[in-house]
């Protein structure tokens, strides 16, 4: 009940926390106990990050066109079914299995053994190994739902399923073995929490790869160089998704402290839970005073965007910042993401929801911001790190989207584009009872 | 922080963890421990579960027509009302208190006892009572949610409402006596973790019944036989839907568990959000898959309509199954979609959003599949549980429906069908300002 | 795994729980697992409470017409963002450091102090201090959402967000410091558990303020005193965001237990969140019998404003009372929304959603019935918190909506109202594809 609080002083509470003196216990928390907590907290921060890939669904369905919608909703649910089998078949064990500083075990098919702790043997830290697979499993789609919206409105489905496959099956687990798997780049000291770079930079040089060979969609960009937006058709579905994200982020960054056993994890955990909340506060406002200033008008995308971007900025390193820096890390995430976005249209690179500002660029950002507040990190090991996996993503991804390119081809036919991906590759409408031209009358 | 796994070599966590000798520590948790986590599992999961109910609401609204939409979201914020009441009522009682094989107690009003707790003595596997009520009360819920899908766009507001309470006050708790409760089904070794026939079949069986005494809606099977496709009005809404039903359904089945008190219990819990996600991801690609064979495009709400029946398929039995065997339980659910909605469509059963396929066919297979990875289980029994089950559920469902339609009436006049449920039933519109008509300009 | 319950008879699973002599084990749960639990409590009800921000924005994105939806879901991000900063910089320590009886401290910036459990001591019923300020926190947005919604639609975007910081920075921590703060009204018996009156009162009473002052919608009230009903624009996403706020609500009930680490706690958790949708489910259905009486046809918006204030009612008191009565709590509250929409509107105070009726008078009503439940409070001293917190908050909200008034400007341009918020605040349309007039063809 709230009156745990009703003291005459709501400051003794407090008080009597610090008070080293005043310490009637002290006891560990068991380890069986903390096995179960390092598990649940798996299973509960990991279902979280499950959710994010509804809200990169809703975001990205209400960011596209009426007319690609369902299309965009596909892609996202089957992206979402795609990375768990293959993370299942081959990425965790060539992630996390047998790790030789570049490459975990090329042995597929993953599977549990929680023999000993079934015994009633506890490793400090320990968790059971299918809360761990889920909990990491999640991450994989997380890169993957990022190309989605990058590369909306144009690329066929089956070759971007098959990218996904690609992505999530050999860039992502072994760029992630040299970090998380414990490989070379780990050794030298490269720093990322949840996955500033591993996750979110590395989505973000695929869809730039893709978007890129790609090219923009049909009257995007005019040949006078004049940039012709494109409003998406349902801004409350991406505001729904934005909310999704930033919720699902809890267990993104929150579960990344990989452990619920004791008072410091529970600690740790909380910190994290507390910064990830106001980089993203400072990211929205950044970005609406951003779009206010340059534009007179707070653009909604712009501030969800905001939101994004700040999320991406602080998962490199969401424990140790104060509240405050945690703040500023993410404002610095919603402005780099207000300019990104009319520079990547000079460059005609057509990202139709903000994914490559939000996620590649801001994870760039705080990839680097690290060494601001985490002293075993240094700017150039954190450099290293960025661009060796940036190398590694990009060149990947480009030799896989080439691929694609010259067998099945990567984009639909002009008139289908014109038409809607919706008709012409799912045969439905995902509105069909609203739509184009009501706005006329 | 994520450099838990920054050791030199990956493979050293795991293996540390299988490794016998190296264990530092052996302690139980304790019971009060024990208590509070068994508690806490049915609290967070319920939640999951309870989620479930806007899943529904969101699924129904996105495959409805525009002109029913606002009348299938009151259904399901009063069927989920109504489930809680009844079960309140008598619900719980009649299927968990004294059960004497077939049914439980028939005296009213729930209460909770945690007099013993409270006062210091914990029962191994011990958990608040209103912790289990609040987990049961939702499964509940589940089972009348299935129903409104199949019968929406024609079924009466107040006589669904009926329905739902004769579903959940008697339907729904006397069939549970029988397995739950400790009743003559599971004495007889039939095995149903989370409610494949409990809580799918059933209230599939009440919607196959209901469909068929309603009839199909007007114009939805031509006189020459044809079958007219009638789209939903807004699939992202039911991609939302699928996503929250996926989320919800980690607490489905993984507060199926029904215990967080062990290592063993906190393992179990993983295996089962591991293979819950797993055979939902089989039954997406199965469906895509199978749509593509058939009908060489993807149908979006068959692959959503795959997730579910993955997820229903392997609910019967998400703890024992290898990984990759819960892919492939879930890819045949997938199938038996693809599969059973033109089969209901030639028997001209008009199920508006492929309830009876997702959960009633796929709730069969998924209780018959329990065979193949629980060594206790036989077909033989499963086959008399389901059939059992499928009857009781189908005779009483029957009797109901007919009572209702020689009473109050269970469909709407014929041009209150063509105005639309939301105009005649609510006096109002679910989107007034889009609507109709616009996609012809 | 569920045959837990496969008991010979499943009474004994409960028998065996109330039965003391048959108890094996007797432990407490040690005090470095029990601020590992309290913690955790807070990040997971924390979570859940956030999400209530993305209900706010669904229920008020459905609610509003479709050429405001935009600026209503900014308006949501928006304030949830500042709510976070204010309480950082300044709200928590006002309402929680050092309350002398009427406020806390006045020095700014909050920072977690957690030395002395991570040296190893704590304190009964301790917990992290960011996981406290972080569940504190999404309590301060969720007063701040009530005022959005009553004033959609024609407040100007930087004046409502500048009222926003001045509500979450002084209004909301102040009141909040005299009776969860330890204040004056806690050390008289003043009791409000999860905050009827503290969150929802506040909220609902500057919304008050705020919709007289600001005066009613165009066209909304005729010059004949007829009463113009204007639609939402989205009815599935206002019944989405009922769904998000009831499953929030778990959080926000459940977490103001502020305890997990005993089996009191977790008892206590459990009643809560079973009584919290107990409530809700009997709003839902008064209102839907109250709409179907009075009016021959039932009113969706008003089953979810039911749903709302039946949450709102019971917030006051969760634990306490018994099942049933928490039922009629939150049907009283139901009815009280059903008729107080009218009354408004009979005063011509414009509130767009029903924000005061579900939030203000549901909350004086769900305040007043702690005195039905809990033998320490009365309704006297009830009522003077009632009236001291109420005035205080209509007093300051007051000056604040009357100093915007006459600097910046509350009202957009009678031009620009007509034209929506969207096109003239944010310079684009929430759905650029569908929209009005479509309804005429």
């Amino acid at each position: 009940m709230r009156n745990i609080l009703n003291l005459k002083n709501a400051a003794a509470v407090t008080a009597a926390f610090m008070a080293l003196s005043a310490a009637p216990a002290q006891a560990a928390v068991d380890a069986e106990t903390a096995y179960v907590l390092n598990t649940f907290s798996f299973l509960v921060n990991g279902a979280l990050v499950m959710w994010m890939a509804a809200g990169f669904a809703m975001l990205e369905s209400g960011l596209v066109r009426s007319k690609n919608t369902a299309t965009i909703c596909l892609k996202n649910i089957a992206l979402y079914s795609l990375a768990g089998l293959t993370f299942y078949l081959v990425g965790y064990n060539l992630m996390y299995l047998d790790v030789t500083g570049y490459v975990g075990s090329l042995s597929p098919f993953w599977g549990p053994d929680d023999a000993a702790a079934l015994e009633g043997t506890f490793e400090e830290g320990g968790y059971s190994a299918s809360s761990d697979w889920f909990f990491q499993m999640v991450f994989v789609a997380t890169a993957a739902s990022i190309v989605s919206g990058a590369l909306a409105e144009r690329v066929k489905l089956w070759s971007f399923l098959a990218f996904v496959v690609l992505l999530t099956a050999i860039i992502y687990p072994i760029q992630g073995s040299w970090v998380w798997g414990g490989g070379w780049l780990s050794e030298m000291g490269f720093s990322d929490y949840a996955g500033s770079t591993l996750v979110h930079s590395v989505g973000g040089w695929a869809a730039l790869s893709g978007a890129i060979i790609l090219g923009a969609r049909k009257g995007k960009y005019a040949a006078d160089g004049r940039v012709q937006p494109i409003p998406g058709a349902n801004l409350p579905l991406a505001t729904l998704g934005t909310f999704v994200l930033w919720l699902g982020w809890f267990g993104f960054n929150g579960g990344s402290v990989l452990a619920l056993g004791s008072a410091a994890s529970a600690i740790e955990m909380s910190n994290v839970f507390a910064n990830t909340n106001m980089a993203a506060a400072g990211g929205v406002i950044a970005a609406m005073v951003m779009t206010q200033v340059l534009y007179k008008k707070v653009d909604l995308t712009m501030a969800l965007n905001g939101a994004i971007a700040g999320l991406v900025s602080i998962t490199a390193e969401p424990a140790d910042p104060s509240m405050g820096m945690a703040v500023l890390i993410g404002a610095v995430g919603g402005v780099i993401v207000v300019l990104a976005v009319p520079f990547l249209d000079k460059l005609k690179i057509d990202d139709v929801v903000g994914a490559i500002p939000a996620h590649l660029f801001a994870g760039i950002w705080g990839t680097l911001a690290v060494a601001f507040s985490d002293p075993e990190a240094t700017i150039i090991t954190q450099l290293i790190g960025i661009v060796a996996i940036g190398a590694f993503a990009l060149v990947l991804s480009t030799v896989f989207w080439f691929i694609l390119k010259f067998t099945i081809g990567l984009r639909v036919d002009e008139e289908d584009e014109v038409m809607g991906l919706d008709k012409t590759e799912l045969g439905l409408e995902a509105y069909p009872e609203f739509g184009r031209g009501s706005q006329t009358l």
